[in-house]
């Protein structure tokens, strides 16, 4: 079997054997197929898709390639739960808690941000002492003590998905469903989830921009764990605007933490509600209708709160800062930007927000850029509220005047307005089991 | 500008501007681009294509990417001759010396052989003593003192077409026309030549399998040519079955001089005549009908053969194995392949040919591989003739009774039968300028 045959294969838009797949991924891994025919490979696969059955091979092929955590010994059911990335998602760090407070373990290897989307691990982060760096032998027994566990991917599982990922980046083969689905389910399928939640992000600030490109990765993302037999659920959920109101990593962990105390955005809260009833319905065999209001009580009582800090806590985080939000790291300058016009709010692009944010220095544009947990922006006007001219639309915060001043400039185009009241964007577009 | 978002661009079937692809062209030749991205960008210009604007650009930024040649001041007019590879291509040893007999001067930089289809300089190396690393001033010298040249390509021209050949070769993205024809024009340009006939084969022993694929290449080759006013002309020449009888290195020598003292395989000595009348024609206004007469008095009154021992002894060649070419490279083994059936021959497989004269050792699968010159395979049976059972096809020349065995076994499947007579193959589909 020779490298350069199997790329001529896939650029003349033939399918791939099981084999020819695994020799790629193995060789790759192993360091005898070089990246430069990784990369022609790559963008022949972007350009030419690939079947489901070559799909579900590179996957289990990534998931060969290093070792896989059997977690049966600490918990009967593990889950998972993964955004496809999107402006202000800080959802997990509710609906972790939130879920492990209702009897569900949720053990998760979680990713930093890279370009206008944040990541939950830098989110987490602004906490004081938080470690990302678990072993296995600490995540299995946090897993077990805490029922809860958030950390930075293992080297050892799934190491040709790492390896691909940062060839993808600088070859613009990101975008390709088969190779999205493959690195998101081989990572998951390696870390031992027996269920996993797929938050799929539909919208101009997220990766999937039409409805109906979301719903073929989620379909994907669904059929793939499914056949290696996990319990996988897809929520596609909107991204037209940014999620919540705070983009930034402490402000969006203050907004979280005002979540977990009962209040909090209501698009926000509702697609936390959301997305914990399908990880709860993974296991249970209940009708939404009743494992939701159980969440609400879980929620406002305060007992997500609590497994909260257990589990900052847990993970070397100083409780000082979250039980009083206001040490968190905090920007020096803050400004509003105000309404130009008045009118109804029909639009906030969710892709400037989240490119005015990393510009603030809060997100990377290359993997190995510092971040600065304490800028962002935090929204005071959403899609469908009328503002009058002059009204405040948004708080920049930001440590640098030259850097607000250049935030500014581009969030008075991230508002598109309407004469007339407009619909609420709808926060789930589908579920999918 | 970066790498990443002209991978991006053409991904996505953008046209890229001038600057853009000087710049990855540049940084590739310079080290600045890594390999793994330029391999990401050929991929997407393998299946996106590229408009003729930006092959333009393509093939200027080959030839800005090292010295170009200027010989006027040795030559007021110096043509060269490419051919796009076929089996049982031995033209250039007939035609340049024809051409120089006829006072056009000959400057040739040419490759070896890859693959099933043979190279120029293999078939000259079966001359002892032949150089085929001339330095530029014995390039100049010889073809002012001789008006014939045909050495190795120089790596001051073109550095960047030898590094992105290299490079498509285990990527799978040979096969672009506008990779193709950039590589072609970009050397033929930067090593001076002021006219250049392109001979595009067509068939299943060529590149190219379809008349309209050669078509589109030749277009593309004349339009790149002109647009940077050198004077071009395509001949779509036939390549369903190999041209004249031999293949493989010395075997293909020999029957070049053969054609040379005006005998030769028919076929063979015709197109010959026309690649040489096509060469005539850069320079001169004059009808096709009265050139063709004039190159065949050279032909078979000895001048062409003359200009060849002068080219071969300038190069350093030994005139005692071309005055006696029985003294050449010849295998230890001959056997030959009779037909296991009477009809008419309607067809002769080149590339099954071309594929066996490699493997007896006559060819390289890989571009370090080294190659005998000796073995091969000669025709005793091409496409119109009436052949009964039992009479020889071809004769295999080889050095192992088991390669013998192999050729002989895939070469029995080379021949196509017909009942019927069969109309002869068009030599000459079509003539472009």
């Amino acid at each position: 079997m020779r490298a350069v045959d199997i790329i001529a294969r896939k650029r003349d838009g033939q399918p791939l054997s099981d084999d020819e797949i695994s020799f790629f991924v193995d060789g790759f891994t192993r360091g005898t197929i070089p990246d430069y025919q990784v990369a022609a490979w790559l963008m022949a696969i972007l350009l030419r898709g690939m079947e489901h059955h070559e799909t579900v091979a590179l996957t289990m092929a990534i998931v060969h390639s290093g070792k896989q955590l059997d977690l049966h010994d600490v918990a009967p059911f593990v889950a998972d739960k993964h955004s496809t990335g999107g402006v202000g998602d800080k959802t997990t760090l509710v609906v972790g808690p939130l879920v492990a407070a209702a009897g569900v373990r949720v053990g998760k290897m979680s990713g930093r941000g890279l370009g206008f989307t944040g990541g939950t691990l830098d989110k987490l982060e602004s906490i004081p002492g938080y470690r990302a760096d678990l072993g296995t032998d600490e995540f299995r027994h946090q897993l077990a003590s805490v029922g809860l566990v958030v950390t930075g991917q293992s080297v050892d599982l799934a190491p040709a998905d790492g390896k691909l990922y940062a060839l993808r980046d600088v070859t613009a083969t990101v975008q390709s469903p088969p190779l999205i689905a493959s690195s998101i389910m081989g990572k998951k399928i390696a870390s031992g989830a027996d269920g996993i939640v797929l938050d799929v992000k539909v919208g101009n600030g997220a990766f999937m921009k039409t409805e109906q490109e979301a719903a073929d990765l989620a379909r994907l993302l669904v059929d793939i764990g499914r056949g290696v037999g996990r319990k996988v659920r897809a929520v596609i959920s909107d991204m037209s605007q940014p999620l919540g109101d705070a983009v930034g990593n402490a402000l969006e962990l203050k907004e979280a933490i005002d979540t977990l105390h009962g209040a909090g955005p209501s698009d926000f809260r509702q697609h936390c509600l959301t997305v914990a009833t399908q990880v709860l319905l993974l296991e249970r065999q209940e009708a939404a209708e009743t494992i939701t209001p159980e969440l609400e009580r879980l929620l406002d009582g305060g007992m997500a709160w609590e497994k909260f800090r257990q589990w900052i806590g847990a993970q070397g985080g100083d409780l000082g800062y979250v039980d009083e939000p206001g040490r968190l790291p905090s920007s020096r300058l803050t400004a509003p930007v105000l309404a130009s016009r008045s009118g109804y709010v029909s639009g906030v692009r969710a892709d400037v927000v989240g490119l005015a944010s990393m510009q603030l220095g809060g997100g990377r544009a290359e993997k190995d850029d510092a971040i600065d947990h304490s800028v962002g922006v935090v929204l005071s006007a959403k899609v469908t509220d009328w503002i009058e001219e002059g009204q405040p639309l948004l708080t920049i915060h930001a440590n640098s005047e030259a850097r607000l001043q250049e935030a500014a400039a581009r969030l008075a185009a991230a508002y598109v307005w309407s004469d007339t009241p407009v619909k609420p964007p709808r926060l789930t577009h589908q579920i999918m089991f």
